[in-house]
Protein backbone atom coordinates (compact mmCIF):
# COMPACT_ATOMS: atom_id res chain seq x y z
CA UNK A 1 0.00 0.00 0.00
CA UNK A 2 1.20 3.39 -1.10
CA UNK A 3 0.45 5.76 1.56
CA UNK A 4 -0.22 9.56 0.17
CA UNK A 5 1.11 12.62 2.02
CA UNK A 6 -2.28 13.63 4.64
CA UNK A 7 -2.52 16.70 1.97
CA UNK A 8 -3.16 14.38 -0.91
CA UNK A 9 -5.39 12.05 0.47
CA UNK A 10 -8.48 13.69 -0.92
CA UNK A 11 -7.32 13.80 -4.31
CA UNK A 12 -5.95 10.21 -3.78
CA UNK A 13 -9.88 9.31 -2.21
CA UNK A 14 -11.62 11.26 -5.30
CA UNK A 15 -9.60 9.35 -8.20
CA UNK A 16 -9.60 6.25 -6.90
CA UNK A 17 -13.67 6.85 -6.73
CA UNK A 18 -13.52 8.07 -10.21
CA UNK A 19 -12.07 4.94 -11.71
CA UNK A 20 -13.61 2.34 -9.64
CA UNK A 21 -17.04 3.85 -10.24
CA UNK A 22 -16.59 4.20 -13.95
CA UNK A 23 -15.27 0.72 -14.11
CA UNK A 24 -17.46 -1.74 -12.12
CA UNK A 25 -20.22 1.06 -11.11
CA UNK A 26 -21.64 2.56 -8.29
CA UNK A 27 -23.19 -0.38 -6.64
CA UNK A 28 -20.31 -2.93 -7.34
CA UNK A 29 -18.03 -0.43 -5.92
CA UNK A 30 -17.55 -0.50 -1.65
CA UNK A 31 -16.00 1.64 0.40
CA UNK A 32 -13.14 -0.55 1.53
CA UNK A 33 -12.56 -0.82 -2.46
CA UNK A 34 -12.22 2.86 -2.60
CA UNK A 35 -9.55 2.87 0.30
CA UNK A 36 -7.36 0.06 -0.44
CA UNK A 37 -7.04 1.86 -4.55
CA UNK A 38 -6.46 5.06 -2.70
CA UNK A 39 -3.91 3.42 -0.18
CA UNK A 40 -5.44 4.57 2.86
CA UNK A 41 -7.55 2.45 5.55
CA UNK A 42 -10.90 2.32 5.93
CA UNK A 43 -11.26 4.14 9.05
CA UNK A 44 -9.52 7.33 7.25
CA UNK A 45 -11.89 7.32 4.47
CA UNK A 46 -14.48 7.61 7.32
CA UNK A 47 -13.13 10.66 8.54
CA UNK A 48 -13.49 12.25 5.25
CA UNK A 49 -16.81 11.29 4.27
CA UNK A 50 -19.98 9.28 6.18
CA UNK A 51 -20.61 6.73 3.59
CA UNK A 52 -20.99 6.57 -0.32
CA UNK A 53 -23.37 9.37 -1.21
CA UNK A 54 -20.89 11.69 0.03
CA UNK A 55 -18.06 10.54 -1.79
CA UNK A 56 -20.87 10.41 -5.03
CA UNK A 57 -21.19 14.26 -3.75
CA UNK A 58 -17.37 15.06 -3.91
CA UNK A 59 -16.57 13.15 -7.01
CA UNK A 60 -20.20 15.52 -8.61
CA UNK A 61 -18.30 18.21 -7.18
CA UNK A 62 -14.61 17.45 -8.71
CA UNK A 63 -16.13 16.79 -12.69
CA UNK A 64 -17.51 20.51 -11.77
CA UNK A 65 -14.32 21.28 -10.86
CA UNK A 66 -12.05 20.26 -13.36
CA UNK A 67 -14.83 21.23 -16.21
CA UNK A 68 -14.36 24.72 -14.91
CA UNK A 69 -10.65 25.20 -14.62
CA UNK A 70 -11.00 23.60 -18.48
CA UNK A 71 -13.47 26.36 -19.42
CA UNK A 72 -11.06 28.34 -18.05
CA UNK A 73 -7.96 27.53 -18.98
CA UNK A 74 -9.47 27.84 -22.87
CA UNK A 75 -11.07 31.23 -21.87
CA UNK A 76 -7.47 32.71 -20.57
CA UNK A 77 -5.48 31.08 -23.82
CA UNK A 78 -3.94 32.71 -26.43
CA UNK A 79 -6.29 30.96 -29.48
CA UNK A 80 -8.89 32.87 -31.67
CA UNK A 81 -12.41 33.23 -30.24
CA UNK A 82 -13.37 31.00 -33.11
CA UNK A 83 -10.57 28.40 -32.03
CA UNK A 84 -11.78 28.65 -28.28
CA UNK A 85 -15.06 27.78 -29.53
CA UNK A 86 -13.50 24.51 -31.05
CA UNK A 87 -11.31 23.44 -28.31
CA UNK A 88 -14.33 23.89 -25.82
CA UNK A 89 -16.90 21.69 -27.42
CA UNK A 90 -14.03 18.79 -28.43
CA UNK A 91 -12.75 19.14 -24.87
CA UNK A 92 -16.02 19.04 -23.08
CA UNK A 93 -17.14 16.14 -25.62
CA UNK A 94 -13.93 14.00 -24.50
CA UNK A 95 -14.70 15.23 -20.89
CA UNK A 96 -17.93 13.62 -20.96
CA UNK A 97 -17.73 10.91 -23.28
CA UNK A 98 -17.68 7.88 -21.30
CA UNK A 99 -21.46 9.01 -19.97
CA UNK A 100 -22.50 8.42 -23.48
CA UNK A 101 -21.29 4.84 -24.38
CA UNK A 102 -24.21 3.45 -22.11
CA UNK A 103 -22.10 1.36 -20.31
CA UNK A 104 -22.97 0.04 -16.69
CA UNK A 105 -20.58 1.84 -14.61
CA UNK A 106 -20.85 5.50 -16.26
CA UNK A 107 -24.81 5.09 -16.38
CA UNK A 108 -24.79 3.86 -12.38
CA UNK A 109 -22.58 6.95 -11.71
CA UNK A 110 -24.54 9.68 -13.28
CA UNK A 111 -27.59 8.13 -11.70
CA UNK A 112 -25.92 8.28 -8.53
CA UNK A 113 -24.95 12.42 -9.09
CA UNK A 114 -28.67 12.78 -9.94
CA UNK A 115 -29.47 11.42 -6.86
CA UNK A 116 -26.83 12.62 -4.58
CA UNK A 117 -25.79 15.82 -6.03
CA UNK A 118 -29.09 17.00 -7.87
CA UNK A 119 -27.76 20.33 -8.40
CA UNK A 120 -24.32 19.71 -10.57
CA UNK A 121 -25.97 19.20 -13.55
CA UNK A 122 -27.42 22.66 -13.15
CA UNK A 123 -23.91 23.86 -12.24
CA UNK A 124 -22.77 22.02 -15.65
CA UNK A 125 -25.03 23.47 -17.77
CA UNK A 126 -24.49 27.06 -16.64
CA UNK A 127 -20.45 26.57 -16.64
CA UNK A 128 -21.35 25.39 -20.31
CA UNK A 129 -23.59 28.27 -21.26
CA UNK A 130 -21.48 31.15 -19.65
CA UNK A 131 -18.29 29.67 -21.24
CA UNK A 132 -19.68 29.36 -25.12
CA UNK A 133 -21.24 33.70 -24.04
CA UNK A 134 -17.45 34.68 -22.89
CA UNK A 135 -16.05 33.32 -26.47
CA UNK A 136 -19.06 34.57 -28.49
CA UNK A 137 -18.26 38.00 -26.92
CA UNK A 138 -14.69 37.99 -27.83
CA UNK A 139 -15.52 36.56 -31.20
CA UNK A 140 -18.39 39.15 -31.58
CA UNK A 141 -15.71 41.99 -30.89
CA UNK A 142 -13.30 40.66 -33.42
CA UNK A 143 -15.95 40.96 -36.27
CA UNK A 144 -17.72 37.51 -36.18
CA UNK A 145 -21.14 37.50 -37.07
CA UNK A 146 -22.48 37.40 -33.85
CA UNK A 147 -25.06 40.05 -32.69
CA UNK A 148 -26.18 38.57 -29.22
CA UNK A 149 -23.82 36.65 -27.37
CA UNK A 150 -25.82 35.26 -24.63
CA UNK A 151 -28.87 34.04 -27.06
CA UNK A 152 -26.51 32.62 -29.48
CA UNK A 153 -24.46 30.71 -26.93
CA UNK A 154 -27.96 28.53 -26.62
CA UNK A 155 -28.56 27.64 -29.97
CA UNK A 156 -24.97 26.73 -30.07
CA UNK A 157 -25.43 24.55 -27.38
CA UNK A 158 -28.81 23.27 -28.53
CA UNK A 159 -27.19 22.73 -32.10
CA UNK A 160 -24.83 20.75 -30.53
CA UNK A 161 -26.60 18.70 -28.01
CA UNK A 162 -26.56 15.33 -29.63
CA UNK A 163 -22.73 15.08 -28.80
CA UNK A 164 -23.31 15.84 -24.89
CA UNK A 165 -25.80 13.33 -23.49
CA UNK A 166 -24.60 13.26 -20.64
CA UNK A 167 -26.61 11.46 -17.24
CA UNK A 168 -26.94 8.26 -19.17
CA UNK A 169 -28.83 9.15 -22.73
CA UNK A 170 -27.01 6.72 -24.92
CA UNK A 171 -25.05 8.36 -28.26
CA UNK A 172 -26.87 5.51 -29.82
CA UNK A 173 -29.22 6.92 -32.79
CA UNK A 174 -32.44 5.08 -32.87
CA UNK A 175 -31.67 5.39 -36.67
CA UNK A 176 -28.77 5.49 -39.03
CA UNK A 177 -25.71 6.06 -37.97
CA UNK A 178 -24.43 7.14 -34.24
CA UNK A 179 -22.72 10.72 -34.57
CA UNK A 180 -18.87 10.68 -33.87
CA UNK A 181 -15.87 13.23 -32.72
CA UNK A 182 -15.25 13.62 -36.44
CA UNK A 183 -18.70 14.68 -36.70
CA UNK A 184 -18.67 17.27 -34.22
CA UNK A 185 -15.42 18.60 -35.78
CA UNK A 186 -17.33 18.88 -38.96
CA UNK A 187 -20.21 20.50 -37.58
CA UNK A 188 -17.67 23.38 -35.57
CA UNK A 189 -16.29 24.14 -39.01
CA UNK A 190 -19.08 24.48 -40.62
CA UNK A 191 -20.16 26.87 -37.67
CA UNK A 192 -17.41 28.47 -37.87
CA UNK A 193 -17.72 29.35 -41.32
CA UNK A 194 -21.10 30.49 -41.22
CA UNK A 195 -20.01 32.91 -37.83
CA UNK A 196 -16.84 34.07 -39.36
CA UNK A 197 -17.60 37.95 -40.36
CA UNK B 1 -70.37 -0.07 -38.29
CA UNK B 2 -69.99 2.74 -41.21
CA UNK B 3 -68.82 0.54 -44.03
CA UNK B 4 -66.32 2.53 -46.73
CA UNK B 5 -66.69 2.08 -49.82
CA UNK B 6 -64.21 -1.06 -51.18
CA UNK B 7 -60.81 1.59 -52.55
CA UNK B 8 -60.76 2.70 -49.32
CA UNK B 9 -60.93 0.18 -47.02
CA UNK B 10 -56.99 0.10 -46.88
CA UNK B 11 -56.76 3.97 -46.54
CA UNK B 12 -59.63 3.20 -43.48
CA UNK B 13 -57.73 0.08 -42.00
CA UNK B 14 -54.26 1.97 -42.12
CA UNK B 15 -55.94 5.14 -40.21
CA UNK B 16 -57.64 2.71 -37.46
CA UNK B 17 -54.02 1.04 -37.08
CA UNK B 18 -52.41 4.21 -36.81
CA UNK B 19 -54.72 5.53 -34.03
CA UNK B 20 -55.03 2.37 -32.34
CA UNK B 21 -51.50 1.77 -31.74
CA UNK B 22 -50.47 5.17 -30.78
CA UNK B 23 -53.89 5.29 -28.22
CA UNK B 24 -53.28 1.13 -26.88
CA UNK B 25 -50.06 0.40 -27.83
CA UNK B 26 -49.08 -2.00 -30.54
CA UNK B 27 -49.45 -5.24 -28.04
CA UNK B 28 -53.00 -3.59 -26.60
CA UNK B 29 -54.52 -3.47 -29.85
CA UNK B 30 -55.97 -6.76 -31.66
CA UNK B 31 -56.56 -7.47 -35.41
CA UNK B 32 -60.58 -7.48 -34.21
CA UNK B 33 -59.98 -3.74 -32.48
CA UNK B 34 -58.48 -2.13 -36.12
CA UNK B 35 -61.34 -4.07 -37.97
CA UNK B 36 -64.33 -2.89 -35.83
CA UNK B 37 -62.69 0.80 -35.68
CA UNK B 38 -62.27 0.48 -39.23
CA UNK B 39 -66.28 -0.43 -40.02
CA UNK B 40 -64.55 -3.85 -41.62
CA UNK B 41 -65.42 -7.78 -40.95
CA UNK B 42 -62.34 -9.16 -39.35
CA UNK B 43 -62.46 -11.45 -42.22
CA UNK B 44 -62.03 -8.97 -44.51
CA UNK B 45 -59.28 -7.39 -43.32
CA UNK B 46 -57.43 -11.09 -43.07
CA UNK B 47 -57.89 -10.42 -46.97
CA UNK B 48 -55.56 -7.47 -46.86
CA UNK B 49 -53.14 -8.53 -44.29
CA UNK B 50 -51.87 -11.73 -42.98
CA UNK B 51 -50.95 -10.20 -39.44
CA UNK B 52 -50.32 -7.72 -37.07
CA UNK B 53 -46.60 -7.25 -38.29
CA UNK B 54 -48.19 -6.63 -41.63
CA UNK B 55 -50.36 -4.09 -40.41
CA UNK B 56 -47.69 -2.79 -38.39
CA UNK B 57 -45.06 -3.01 -42.21
CA UNK B 58 -48.52 -1.08 -44.04
CA UNK B 59 -48.54 1.91 -41.27
CA UNK B 60 -44.45 2.51 -41.34
CA UNK B 61 -44.93 2.69 -44.92
CA UNK B 62 -47.63 5.44 -44.63
CA UNK B 63 -45.60 7.25 -42.40
CA UNK B 64 -42.80 7.12 -45.50
CA UNK B 65 -45.45 8.11 -47.93
CA UNK B 66 -46.87 11.05 -45.43
CA UNK B 67 -43.19 12.40 -45.04
CA UNK B 68 -42.75 12.08 -48.69
CA UNK B 69 -45.69 13.95 -49.93
CA UNK B 70 -44.99 16.68 -47.56
CA UNK B 71 -41.20 16.78 -48.49
CA UNK B 72 -42.76 17.20 -52.25
CA UNK B 73 -45.72 20.12 -51.36
CA UNK B 74 -42.35 22.28 -49.40
CA UNK B 75 -40.09 21.78 -52.03
CA UNK B 76 -43.11 22.78 -55.21
CA UNK B 77 -44.08 25.39 -53.11
CA UNK B 78 -43.47 29.27 -53.72
CA UNK B 79 -42.03 30.06 -50.53
CA UNK B 80 -38.75 31.35 -50.63
CA UNK B 81 -36.12 28.45 -49.81
CA UNK B 82 -35.01 29.58 -46.46
CA UNK B 83 -38.69 29.54 -45.55
CA UNK B 84 -38.96 26.05 -46.85
CA UNK B 85 -36.41 25.09 -44.53
CA UNK B 86 -38.37 25.99 -41.59
CA UNK B 87 -41.63 24.93 -42.69
CA UNK B 88 -40.07 21.52 -43.50
CA UNK B 89 -38.25 21.25 -40.37
CA UNK B 90 -41.75 22.37 -38.17
CA UNK B 91 -43.90 20.11 -39.97
CA UNK B 92 -41.10 17.19 -39.81
CA UNK B 93 -41.26 18.28 -35.54
CA UNK B 94 -45.07 18.26 -36.04
CA UNK B 95 -45.07 15.07 -37.69
CA UNK B 96 -42.46 13.15 -35.48
CA UNK B 97 -43.50 14.67 -32.02
CA UNK B 98 -45.82 11.83 -30.42
CA UNK B 99 -42.58 9.58 -30.63
CA UNK B 100 -40.73 11.98 -28.56
CA UNK B 101 -42.74 12.19 -25.40
CA UNK B 102 -41.37 8.45 -24.15
CA UNK B 103 -45.48 7.43 -24.03
CA UNK B 104 -46.07 3.28 -23.90
CA UNK B 105 -48.21 4.12 -27.48
CA UNK B 106 -45.75 6.08 -29.30
CA UNK B 107 -42.45 4.04 -28.08
CA UNK B 108 -44.32 0.56 -28.51
CA UNK B 109 -44.79 1.35 -32.20
CA UNK B 110 -41.38 2.58 -32.76
CA UNK B 111 -40.21 -0.67 -31.84
CA UNK B 112 -42.62 -2.40 -34.03
CA UNK B 113 -41.45 -0.61 -36.73
CA UNK B 114 -37.47 -1.45 -36.15
CA UNK B 115 -38.63 -5.28 -35.95
CA UNK B 116 -40.97 -5.66 -39.07
CA UNK B 117 -40.63 -2.84 -40.95
CA UNK B 118 -36.68 -2.57 -40.04
CA UNK B 119 -35.70 -0.73 -44.02
CA UNK B 120 -38.11 2.42 -43.19
CA UNK B 121 -36.00 4.59 -40.83
CA UNK B 122 -33.53 4.63 -43.44
CA UNK B 123 -36.19 5.86 -45.53
CA UNK B 124 -37.14 8.43 -43.34
CA UNK B 125 -33.57 9.35 -43.19
CA UNK B 126 -32.63 9.33 -46.71
CA UNK B 127 -35.99 11.81 -47.31
CA UNK B 128 -34.98 14.13 -44.69
CA UNK B 129 -31.10 14.37 -46.20
CA UNK B 130 -32.34 14.70 -49.34
CA UNK B 131 -35.01 17.51 -49.10
CA UNK B 132 -32.57 19.09 -47.00
CA UNK B 133 -29.74 19.42 -49.80
CA UNK B 134 -32.88 20.05 -52.07
CA UNK B 135 -34.15 23.28 -50.48
CA UNK B 136 -30.25 24.15 -49.53
CA UNK B 137 -29.21 24.05 -53.26
CA UNK B 138 -31.60 26.47 -54.29
CA UNK B 139 -30.97 28.37 -51.06
CA UNK B 140 -27.31 28.95 -52.98
CA UNK B 141 -28.75 29.57 -56.25
CA UNK B 142 -30.51 32.76 -54.49
CA UNK B 143 -27.13 33.91 -53.20
CA UNK B 144 -27.36 32.49 -49.37
CA UNK B 145 -24.18 31.53 -47.82
CA UNK B 146 -23.71 27.65 -48.60
CA UNK B 147 -21.19 26.37 -50.61
CA UNK B 148 -21.85 22.29 -50.23
CA UNK B 149 -25.41 21.59 -50.32
CA UNK B 150 -24.99 17.94 -49.94
CA UNK B 151 -22.63 18.10 -47.14
CA UNK B 152 -24.56 20.90 -45.54
CA UNK B 153 -27.56 19.27 -45.44
CA UNK B 154 -26.04 16.85 -42.97
CA UNK B 155 -24.81 19.75 -40.79
CA UNK B 156 -28.17 20.97 -40.40
CA UNK B 157 -29.64 17.62 -39.61
CA UNK B 158 -26.89 17.28 -36.82
CA UNK B 159 -27.75 21.01 -35.15
CA UNK B 160 -31.57 20.21 -35.61
CA UNK B 161 -31.16 16.37 -34.49
CA UNK B 162 -32.29 16.93 -30.62
CA UNK B 163 -35.84 17.50 -32.24
CA UNK B 164 -36.32 14.69 -34.03
CA UNK B 165 -35.81 11.43 -31.47
CA UNK B 166 -37.84 9.20 -33.32
CA UNK B 167 -38.33 6.23 -32.16
CA UNK B 168 -38.56 6.17 -29.03
CA UNK B 169 -35.44 8.48 -27.59
CA UNK B 170 -37.01 10.88 -25.56
CA UNK B 171 -37.22 14.65 -25.88
CA UNK B 172 -36.55 14.48 -21.77
CA UNK B 173 -33.53 16.23 -21.28
CA UNK B 174 -31.57 14.65 -18.64
CA UNK B 175 -30.33 17.83 -17.65
CA UNK B 176 -31.67 21.28 -17.74
CA UNK B 177 -34.92 22.50 -19.57
CA UNK B 178 -36.25 20.19 -22.37
CA UNK B 179 -36.13 21.85 -26.15
CA UNK B 180 -39.45 22.59 -27.19
CA UNK B 181 -40.77 23.43 -30.62
CA UNK B 182 -40.19 27.24 -29.67
CA UNK B 183 -36.55 26.22 -29.16
CA UNK B 184 -36.51 24.65 -32.69
CA UNK B 185 -38.30 28.34 -34.06
CA UNK B 186 -35.68 29.77 -32.21
CA UNK B 187 -32.63 27.72 -33.70
CA UNK B 188 -33.55 27.79 -37.45
CA UNK B 189 -34.44 31.48 -37.21
CA UNK B 190 -30.41 31.65 -36.22
CA UNK B 191 -29.10 29.47 -38.69
CA UNK B 192 -31.42 31.20 -41.16
CA UNK B 193 -29.52 34.30 -40.51
CA UNK B 194 -26.22 32.74 -40.48
CA UNK B 195 -27.01 31.60 -43.69
CA UNK B 196 -28.12 34.86 -45.57
CA UNK B 197 -26.23 36.20 -48.17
Amino acid sequence: MVRPRSGDKDQALVDAAISLFLEKGVKGTTVQDIAKKAGLAVGTVYTYFKDKGEIVRRVAFAFAERHHAFAKEILESRKKPLSKLNAYLLGFYDMWQPFGENQKGPMELAEAVFRWAPETPEIAEREFLNTLEAILKEAKQEGARIDRPEEEARWIAISTASFFPLAGTPFKRPMGESYSREDLKGLLTWLGRKLSG
